[in-house]
């Protein structure tokens, strides 16, 4: 595998040596873990790193990025391989850190709500591991991510519309610094106005201020009751308008996700469901008994006031389990549209006023394109995604999925939206990031990756253009 | 009035002619001025800054900065001087830009439910604002505080365990650099994976690392219903027990404080209120009808349970504003139970599992001690407050409260807690940072503060040991 990205200097032998010595067959430099270590879900040329550790504890951790910055190579974290925007792609080579065997879940507080995961925990292992507790972990982003990775990319996925993303949802942190030294940052308190904020500050960082090797997550006991439902639309907008009015009606809406026809009738195929295939809301409602058929009667009641058809309910665990597991495959399902395809997947996000106008004008570009392109998201926090399916080895389309990603985001800024909701900057969207945040605030970041690593040897090339 | 901490230069000349031709009647220099600038409400010694400047944009403040900078002089960002901790005290002498006529709001977003204000807009006059548009501001720190200091403290209050703080609520800034520069940081979108979390990195900075000059803040519709309730308890250990169940349960309640019978025994005489002299709890519900009384009803079975007695209800809104206008007075309350006397605060913030051990172990601190303490607080989050009632010209009362504080501060650290749940770091709590955080974690604040303010000043002195 070629690195397509600038050229770079080789991993002196030295350092080959001191790795191989102290981790024997936890390290390697076959090309085929490097390979594995080096390609994503994204569009991006793939990227291998010339050697990967696979590291077991923070101390392990603390060593390789000692031993590197002692050679001034970079080193690249890898939690799950689920990054959707190449945020671990080699691009200057080094050394790949596999955290997925630091896999333990180290403790689980069932009375203080929260659990200590190490960072290669998955989000399903952990919910696994909270059966019979009462209590789950609510962040969902579509694949089964490592907790650590979803921290480094600020991840979220169909709860958060009622509890929130990463960024809510951790509590501390164990980092390894540039230098090879080790913080905590937080703890298990559930506020703190103690000094600055450093949890937050790597929450969403993909690796360039630190390494992450363990997280206190919060956890929330499991409603008592949960209910769950599709209802179908006559336009994307009748569905968007009842999603504004669920959410400024304060509606505790649990979920809350659209699809559209395509991706509907990609579901179709791929799960098996027999869909009507139109704009579609899928719901889920969580509390009291009481309190779920509450909020459920009033959403149905909003949804029927826009045209809202055949609204369907599922109750039975095995019903919703179903019908959510359809929608965490939406994303596989559409790839089948057009076999032998790539995703190249937008992830804007804007204030909820303007989402109906926002994806109507994205409708007429997926309408201009060619390309089979489904539109789903989390609309109750103004974020959705199209999923341009393009033929990797045709430039043409490439381009075209690059021009429309283009439009889309920035008719998202225009908007007072962000370039992604929940995907992460990676390779993709440095682009955009001045454009959002203005030159001095980019400067700020910057100001900050040099205070924490002088040396640029974390994930580099990632976030800052 | 004498500056009793380190001395320091007097502003050259040349800088007070700058700023005075610049701002003529609204800088001033007047000893009167400087020392309504220069105390607040903590116990910590005055310090007057050396100038003020009443400051009217976001453009002024850069000015002042800049200027400042130029000189090599401290700037000290002013709100509300609600500060317990010693924020805006000028203990290095310098410039303090008062943003209090920065109050305007400069936009509701009803639709996307948030509001964007200037920094000296408080909490209560925000709220007036939106009177009629069926939102609401949640975060109610004791004070009718600022909403620039209440970024800059993190601040909470009553709703935080149903609200989430300042972290929580703030989505974006506009924030003015140490060399003048103006940056916005996050926006109005609800989440985002673009770039480092430079919101979350301002707030809670207390000034030192920028000046807030105007923030997007979340809001929320107004319940349909609210009841609030007080319940007695046999004791301290029993109230503390209902709340940890409740919140296991994940009833979601909108408030729960706990006063001690002292404090009861000071609200009475202050409010006017006949509460029954014994440990208290102060509940409140939102939602809809019938949510809020199924939630009132299970609390109140949890209550009763755990010995709760006198259970009462206020549901008309003259009853609950004046039960939580009685629980926001408390402090002042608690003030009159020695006349003459002045707060030592303390605010220390525990996983709820030990909040039980932690009241108790520090109501033998109380007992031992011969001046009044009363205790309460927002135990939901674990959260909660001595009141150590000192003479302010007895050192050895002063110097009582601060072995108390040191106490309880010790062994919430040592119960996995934080120094301070939502007053901030200010002077008071600086010693106690490395306790909490590590060397390491504190190091790199201080890196991003040298990052950020490479010349020390902005609010210097303050947060870093």
């Amino acid at each position: 595998m070629n690195n397509p990205y600038a050229p770079h200097p080789p991993l002196p032998a030295a350092l080959i040596e001191e790795l191989a010595q102290r981790f024997v067959d936890r390290f390697s430099i076959s090309q085929a873990v490097r390979d594995q270590h080096g390609r994503d879900e994204s569009v991006h040329p793939a990227a291998a790193p010339d050697a990967v550790v696979f590291v077991e504890t923070t101390k392990e951790v603390a060593e390789v990025v000692r031993l590197c910055s002692q050679h001034r190579m970079p080193v690249i974290p890898y939690g799950a391989g689920s990054s959707v925007e190449g945020h671990f792609l080699a691009i200057c080579g080094g050394v790949c850190i596999d955290l997925s065997r630091m896999n333990r879940i180290v403790a689980i507080h069932a009375e203080d709500l929260d659990a200590t995961v190490q960072p290669g925990v998955t989000r399903k292992q952990l919910n696994a591991e909270l059966h019979g507790t009462g209590l789950f972990f609510p962040i969902d982003p579509g694949a089964d991510a490592s907790i650590g990775g979803m921290a480094a990319t600020r991840a979220s996925g169909t709860n958060a519309v009622r509890y929130g993303t990463m960024r809510e949802n951790v509590l501390g942190m164990t980092v390894v610094l540039a230098d090879g030294r080790i913080i905590r940052t937080g703890g298990r308190v559930k506020k703190s106005s103690a000094g600055y904020d450093l949890t937050r500050l790597f929450i969403g960082s993909e690796g360039t201020l630190g390494i992450i090797t363990e997280l206190t997550v919060r956890l929330y006991p499991l409603p008592e009751a949960i209910s769950s439902a599709v209802c179908t639309f006559p336009g994307v907008d009748a569905a968007v308008d009842t999603v504004i009015q669920t959410i400024q009606l304060g509606i505790p809406v649990a979920r809350i996700e659209l699809l559209d026809a395509l991706t509907i009738s990609a579901v179709n195929r791929y799960s098996k469901t027999s869909l009507t295939e139109a704009p579609t809301l899928f719901f889920e409602f969580h509390g009291s008994p009481s309190a779920v058929e509450e909020q459920a009667t009033l959403v149905q009641e909003i949804a029927v006031g826009h045209g809202g058809m055949d609204f369907e309910w599922a109750t039975r665990p095995e019903d919703r389990s179903r019908l959510w597991q359809a929608r965490h495959d939406a994303y596989f399902a559409c790839l089948q549209l057009k076999p032998g395809s790539r995703a190249f997947p937008t992830d804007v996000c804007v204030p909820i006023s303007r989402l109906a106008e926002c994806i109507r004008a994205t409708n007429e570009d997926i309408a201009r394109s060619a390309i089979p392109i489904p539109l789903f998201g989390h609309v109750g926090d103004g974020n959705f995604h199209l999923v341009v399916l393009i033929d990797p080895d045709s430039s043409q389309e490439v381009a075209e999925a690059e021009q429309i990603n283009h439009a889309v985001v920035t008719r998202a800024l225009a908007m007072e939206g962000t370039c992604t909701g929940e995907h992460g900057v990676g390779i993709g969207k440095q682009q955009f990031l001045v454009a959002e945040h203005g030159e001095a605030a980019v400067d700020v970041m910057r100001a900050l990756k040099r205070a924490l690593d002088p040396d640029n040897l974390l994930n580099p090339g990632k976030i800052l253009p």
